[in-house]
């Protein structure tokens, strides 16, 4: 837990930085592929039912590849790249809006020479992310755009 | 109910406008006091227990003094400003974190020369806001700094 002090003020505004907000490992555990992701949680808790997360992903990174019954409302708040939704790779730069509709494939991937950090809302009370089977896996890549997105 | 589609890129970032995401009125009556702000809804509905809007207070506007049992989790977007909480003046930029807790008076203001915009989560399913009676607005101008922030 977090916290929710009335006042956290931005540390650095170019770099996301909050007084009191830690920065967290992307995943408790190393049981799901991803790499260079860090996690801070704004809002969290007491009587708020959603989550608010800051995100970023470093030049080059990804988060992992997986599904779930709960959605998210992101918005991108710094830098650049990509993100899979299903069967559509999108374009992310600063302010857009992505929501990941429930039980869909998603990943998101930072430009190759800068940051991806995004905020996530999502419900406190959620299901657990599902990875792709091999014959899941085997499915994604018959797109070849898919294919070359999750690099996987 | 403005939808969830999956993708709706930032259309001006400077002025944060998104695609699909109409300006609002701040509140749907005149029922409560409040001065030059709109409301843009980013995500609502579906399984997400939480709205996330942005709210933009234009340059000398302010956002109606109240209370209610909801929390907000706040942050800035844009430009600077000021916020009651309680007893408490918080002076906001870019980034900053509030916390709005229950049945604590609250009103946001901005800068005479820019405007104050601000992402707040809150619950779906929430109560009305309460606006001061004469008596409490009269314990809240009690402290001189609290009278010159309302104004009222």
């Amino acid at each position: 837990m977090t916290g929710n002090s009335i006042f956290r003020p931005a540390e650095e505004t170019a770099t996301c930085r909050w007084s009191e907000v830690p920065v967290l490992a992307y995943k408790e555990t190393d049981s799901a592929p991803f790499r260079e992701v860090t996690r801070q949680v704004l809002f969290e808790g007491g009587p708020l039912a959603c989550q608010l997360r800051y995100f970023e992903v470093a030049p080059g990174g990804h988060t992992t590849l997986e599904r779930h019954a709960h959605v998210h409302g992101v918005m991108v708040l710094r830098g650049h790249g990509h993100c899979l939704v299903g069967d559509r790779i999108l374009s992310l730069a600063t302010q857009d809006l992505v929501y990941i509709p429930a039980l869909i494939w998603h990943q998101f991937r930072a430009a190759a020479e800068v940051p991806l950090g995004f905020l996530c809302m999502v419900n406190t009370e959620r299901d657990r992310p599902e990875l792709p089977s091999p014959i899941e896996l085997a499915a994604l890549r018959a797109d070849p755009a898919i294919a070359a997105f999750i690099q996987t």
